[in-house]
């Protein structure tokens, strides 16, 4: 189709950009497309029912001498790429953090990509910088944080953490920025604490900001999976002894396994006593403080140096968004700002300039969906669909509950459930049980995953294989995760007659 | 409008999402307004002309306590967002780098919107992680480069470029990765070579991967704004003699200022003469090599290690999407991989899982807007709308060589001209010329830009005051060019009447 040159002179003229027409007439189909996507996400397996390079070995292996008509990309799309994804959108993802984007932030999207902004400065985007300022502090007041926090919108929390961290480091005053740890053989070795259920990203960040693996002191967990603060007190006061640099703690409300809050209040009591940085990984779970009666999640992280919460996982908003907290933002600043000739502006003293705060110079326009979405669904709505998630959660706690096939492996604070099947069998062993639950729940998951009509994943928590039922997007109702218990327990028969 | 009952019921069911038919109106009235943006962008003044502070005073100071209604937050929008935006996508942004959202990245834009898929493992979006692969290899080709090079997105060259640093880090073998660079004598000082025309971003990668500003060389640029080769290899021997570590050296391809090309050959030989790893910046000017013609300036890339090039800068594709390539990803990974419980697939081993290559873990479905763009305009499409960007920026500096009244301060290899006015006066000293030339060129500078009809932005060369027209949007032809020349001329004669 792409080799006649009435063709490529027909859709693609020589120069500038596909013409308005033709903009209006593929947008409009799109819209409409979309909001059948939007409406019955569920008619898509969730889970992509593709092999490994299956997409690729569909597409030419080079790009296009001339260009292609738009419908045929369309086509494609269609034909190819939608078999190939996995639908984050769809009403039955129960897997990681279920998450979701809301219409209004689709269209808040649709028209940042138009601005197409570079928000490095006050100047190149009035606008993304003062929503953005204006958004996060509705957001702060929402959570119930106090107004000493300000905010900073990046990429992802595992971004948010990673400056959170370097802000740490950079309140030592050790003159990190400025001469390095490399070549140093005064410093010492610099520690951070965080609990065993600490997600992944703050060894990354450990990693990327060359602390090392070895500057993490993974603190136990107790029973209930929240970090035990008196284990944190003698790891920190061993360290010290020792010689070490304790600097940094970061806690979790929501960790990624169970959702577990670990003891803010406690924790900090440690953080003041040592003069440690206060980060509070609230990616999942800070969204839950919108809701006034969970408002409480969140005790003690008014004491935090920094906090950080995704608006892309739990507040409707498409991916990505991710707001840092902090009430010490001027070190953060301290730690990042470098404005080379070229970005020089004559208000530089009355603004704030995005790009002082990060390693990113461009940022896109991410605060005008999140303006959006809190004006469109309102305090009041927002609350109403988190409360609902944790009521539908709670509901599937209780089918657990009260079945003999299956336990709660977690308490349920929020709206993720772990769980696992365990059926009885005669005669056998504590460890053949394990090994033969561990099995079969991994098989219950697979079959559960592969037919397409939900998606689960697992953990493992004290050894054992875990299901997790999570709950997040604005489109599930009490019918999906009705049917997700219905089918887990159709597994689990025809498991048990195999 | 927002406290009746009534209404909130009425726009904002208790649960759920906007319904499909809301959405719909919402979305086709948004894409005859984009389709018209886009087309006339040049309706808004370029540059915002509000005041510090005046969209955020105009915005109330906490959030509804119900929803409203989408229309008035799209009128509010059109009220008050517009006026403080900066339009990057108006055919007269002539400042920084010019950049543009074409058409058919907005699209892509759209659905990935609703896509909303978090890229993190191959099983969390095969279509994204796959199209990737297609998309950069694409891009791989169109610029010339060999096959040995594969590709990750990221969100922004600064991004990119911290990630390339850090495996340059890692394939130092210093266990860094694990131990950390605190508490580390036995470790000399990493040294980082990077002319002194270099991006920020390097200063800032180094910055935020604990290395420090101390452990950055700026290496002397010659009268054309290149790396002197001679001053690089003089400084890594010194290091080496003084016990320093030199490990690695940023290029540039396509300098930010004057877009100058360091000679990348000769570099190559002083990188494998001392085992450096090679990095090129080539976040502008990687787009030009897809001119055939124009191939050349990315001579000497072929034996870099890593390079990374900014599709959403001059391949008029939607910010944010920054292609690294390197001839050794597997030390990029084994930087950065880290699998913990809950991420763990069985296809782990025959896949690529996107969040092993980073800092991030989510990554958004960036790779579908470029494929879209790559296969709508097609290698000669894009080409094309390269060369007359650069036959535009020529054009201007013909101009400007031809005029008594100004004059280039730099050669203009791609599509940016670095110029000044220089109105002769009597009786001055070079001191008061230098002086009245730079005031009068800032002056120039803030006059153009208070119409709103263009937007232009400077830098400092050999510490003189430069002016700076940027060619790079689709939609720019060579009206707004000249419209632009004609401006500055008047804005000139005006000065002088002043």
């Amino acid at each position: 189709m792409r080799d006649t040159d009435e063709q490529a002179a027909g859709h693609a003229p020589p120069l500038g950009d596909m013409d308005a027409e033709e903009f209006r007439r593929h947008g409009h189909a799109l819209i409409d497309w979309v909001a059948d996507y939007l409406a019955r996400g569920g008619r898509y397996p969730v889970l992509a029912q593709v092999r490994p390079g299956e997409l690729r070995s569909r597409l030419p292996a080079s790009p296009p001498p001339r260009g292609e008509p738009m419908e045929e990309i369309i086509a494609d799309i269609e034909r190819l790429v939608l078999p190939a994804l996995t639908h984050w959108n769809h009403p039955s993802f129960f897997a990681y953090f279920a998450t979701s984007a809301s219409a209004p932030g689709v269209l808040g999207e649709l028209l940042a990509a138009a601005f197409d902004a570079k928000a490095m400065l006050w100047r190149t985007s009035p606008a993304s910088t003062e929503l953005e300022e204006v958004a996060l502090d509705w957001l702060r007041q929402l959570m119930g944080l106090p107004a000493g926090f300000g905010g900073v919108i990046y990429d992802t929390a595992s971004v948010a953490t990673m400056h959170a961290v370097a802000a740490a480091r950079e309140a030592l005053d050790l003159r990190v920025r400025e001469d390095g740890m490399s070549g140093r053989p005064d410093l010492p070795l610099l520690r951070l604490y965080a609990s065993e259920q600490s997600h992944s990203s703050v060894e990354k960040a450990l990693i990327a900001l060359g602390l090392g693996q070895r500057s993490l002191v993974k603190v136990a967990a107790d029973g209930e999976f929240r970090m035990d603060a008196g284990a944190l007190a003698r790891a920190v006061e061993e360290d010290r002894r020792a010689g070490a640099l304790p600097f940094c703690v970061v806690a979790t409300v929501g960790t990624t396994s169970t959702t577990s809050i670990d003891p803010v209040p406690e924790i900090a009591d440690v953080c003041e006593r040592h003069s440690l940085w206060l980060h509070v990984d609230a990616a999942y779970a800070g969204s839950a403080a919108v809701v006034p009666e969970l408002r409480h999640v969140l005790r003690g992280c008014e004491r935090a140096d920094s906090l950080v919460t995704n608006p892309h996982k739990w507040l409707f908003t498409p991916f990505d968004l991710s707001a840092l907290y902090s009430r010490r933002l001027d070190v953060l600043r301290r730690a990042f700002t470098l404005t080379p000739e070229y970005l020089r502006t004559t208000e530089a003293g009355e603004v704030r300039n995005g790009s002082d705060y990060g390693v990113q110079l461009g940022r896109r326009f991410r605060s005008l969906k999140l303006w959006m979405i809190l004006r469109y669904f309102g305090h009041e709505g927002l609350a109403a669909r988190i409360r609902e998630h944790c009521r539908l959660a709670r509901l599937f706690a209780s089918w657990v509950e009260e079945s003999g096939d299956w336990e709660l492996l977690a308490p349920v604070p929020f709206s993720v459930v772990c769980f696992r099947a365990r059926p009885a069998a005669a005669g056998e062993t504590d460890e053949s049980r394990a090994a033969r639950l561990d099995a079969l729940n991994e098989a219950l998951m697979n079959a559960a995953n592969a037919g397409g009509e939900i998606f689960l994943s697992h953990t493992k928590l004290r050894g054992l294989f875990t299901l997790r039922l999570a709950v997040g997007n604005i489109r599930t109702t009490e019918a999906h995760v009705r049917r997700a218990w219905e089918l887990l327990n159709e597994k689990l028969r025809e498991q048990a007659e195999a």
